[in-house]
């Protein structure tokens, strides 16, 4: 065990080949063992195996090194295509492109990214592109992360965990046949009854780094920090499960208006090296707090949704539910990394 | 980084509460997050909500900390039950006692679990219990793991990932009605037919020890050690993917014999602390190496079936596949944590 004060240097050991061939052989591995769901529709960019039919397209994506995101939710009742960028870097103009294309079927397509500068800058780009082939496109950024900005300023909000339960309801309304408008609609109320909050515990190297994203103190953790290591809102010593869940509840329920009694899908996502046994210890105590405070958990999910290749920590997050966005979660999917 | 020599020394960080409660605690939430699925039928046995109605029973089992396994397999067409123990410790007889009598719908019940002595113990002592209460009860040890005894010695082989090639099996005959002596038939086949072999990266921490379960210099690798830190077969620098993967490979072709052509089913397992990313390449890299060999890959399964908490490594599963495992493979499967 290391000591009070010292800083966490992991040897963060990885079986890899070459640094900078690990995304393309990631996603070569990835649709050869996922080859009767996906399939690479161009350089980076992962697409079904086979055309949706006539839906509006739902492309998702965003920097690799995230997985299960984004190509892991590229399937029936999920997205169409996701566009992958090299190791927390937006994919460029032109991937995101050839995804819209590749989830083209005429009725539109709709891009759902967490909101980074370089994913909105990249994906918006890709969308005048696509918009000058004739190709409608809208574009939702997720923004649940209430570490992020303050309340006044949700839209300088961070994309996290709460990616996966708005994909899912825009996957779902897209499978169903609905018009882009709608599918829209039903993207922008998902997005605003989805709040998330992480901790961070360890930091992850970037291959080929020679060194962690960041470095936190052996008995520290930090409340808020992003994904990629940006700074949180307190660090702290790191502290029991029950009272880490208590302040990221606290922090979640403080940002959203609910009657008691609200009816909730609960997500407990795990950041890459958080065991099991954390992330439902940690689901326990979110729980629990939830209910303390009148609410009812209608749909839970324990795992790793969204990670930051091997760093310790997890998210909670926390959906209003109401009868269309619970039908809409409820609805089938069939993707590599999401099956219900 | 670490430099060269270096003892690789963690600070594995856990968010728990208290270290005795951590397994206690990790079963309440994980009933509570897939309620609709499982319940806990008596203390430390998870079981289906609703009985399966005439079936044989299928109980498997072991020490916690190797989550998903083994609780997380419980469902249709998968387990009727889990007896799960303290971290890395067999679940005491009475534990598998009552996962037993919560399976036993009448027909008999197969015990399935890895091949180690404190569950041969337990799960023996619990199957001439339940044999007193006029329980008919079998018995099936996974032996999977070719570099814990040469070929000649199989029996005293230890079973790791291939445990859930052969539970699908067994689950998926179970679930089709068969009689007890087909299902112990087909547990054996299946086992018979499954190798696996891992490689270590980093050591886990139990929760409420003061050090990592083994050591490991930062720049070192250690190729068939154990999931509980048992020594492996051969400890050298840390390699890039590919090579890993040939060796791995390699030890599990010699111990097959078959005849070129032969489908199989290749699973990458990753050990807690492993990102999707690496795990993908290693499997891509034992893909071409079992393609290479004149193999077909006809199923493939990537992702953290059993772990070691937060260990850093992955193992490579291979099972040769008939007409009837692959068919047993493929039955539609409803547990927590394998859905298909």
């Amino acid at each position: 065990m290391a000591h009070h004060g010292e800083v966490y240097r992991g040897a963060l050991k990885k079986i890899i080949n070459s640094p900078s061939d690990a995304v393309d052989e990631m996603l070569d591995g990835f649709v050869a063992a996922h080859g009767d769901l996906v399939r690479l529709a161009a350089p980076r960019v992962v697409a079904r195996c086979r055309p949706a039919g006539s839906k509006v397209g739902f492309v998702v994506g965003g920097g690799s090194g995230h997985e299960p995101a984004f190509a892991g939710y590229v399937g029936r009742g999920l997205a169409d295509a996701a566009a992958c960028g090299d190791i927390f870097t937006s994919p460029p103009p032109g991937v995101c492109l050839d995804a819209i294309r590749a989830a083209n079927a005429g009725r539109g397509v709709l891009l759902g990214y967490g909101n980074y500068s370089g994913d909105v800058l990249n994906f918006g780009l890709a969308a005048q592109m696509a918009a000058a082939e004739g190709i409608e496109v809208r574009e939702v950024q997720v923004t649940d992360d209430v570490a992020s900005a303050p309340a006044g300023k949700t839209s300088r909000r961070r994309g996290i965990a709460g990616d996966i339960f708005v994909f899912k309801c825009i996957g779902a309304a897209a499978e169903r046949g609905v018009p882009l408008d709608e599918v829209e609609r039903i993207a922008r109320q998902a997005n605003a009854a989805t709040r998330s909050m992480g901790v961070a515990l360890s930091p992850c190297e970037v291959p080929g780094s020679d060194r962690p994203t960041f470095e936190l103190p052996a008995d520290m953790m930090e409340i808020g920090m992003g994904v990629h290591g940006e700074p949180g809102v307190r660090r702290g010593p790191l502290e029991p499960a029950d009272e880490i869940a208590g302040h990221l509840v606290a922090a979640i329920l403080a940002d959203l208006d609910m009657p008691a009694g609200q009816e909730l899908a609960l997500m407990v996502n795990g950041l890459g090296a958080t065991p099991y046994m954390d992330q439902y210890i940690l689901y326990r105590a979110a729980r629990r707090a939830l209910e303390a405070a009148g609410h009812a958990i209608a749909r839970s999910y324990v795992g790793e949704f969204i990670t930051s290749l091997e760093m310790t920590g997890a998210s909670i997050t926390v959906m209003e539910l109401d009868v269309e966005l619970r039908s809409l979660l409820d609805d089938p999917a069939l993707s590599p990394r999401f099956v219900q």
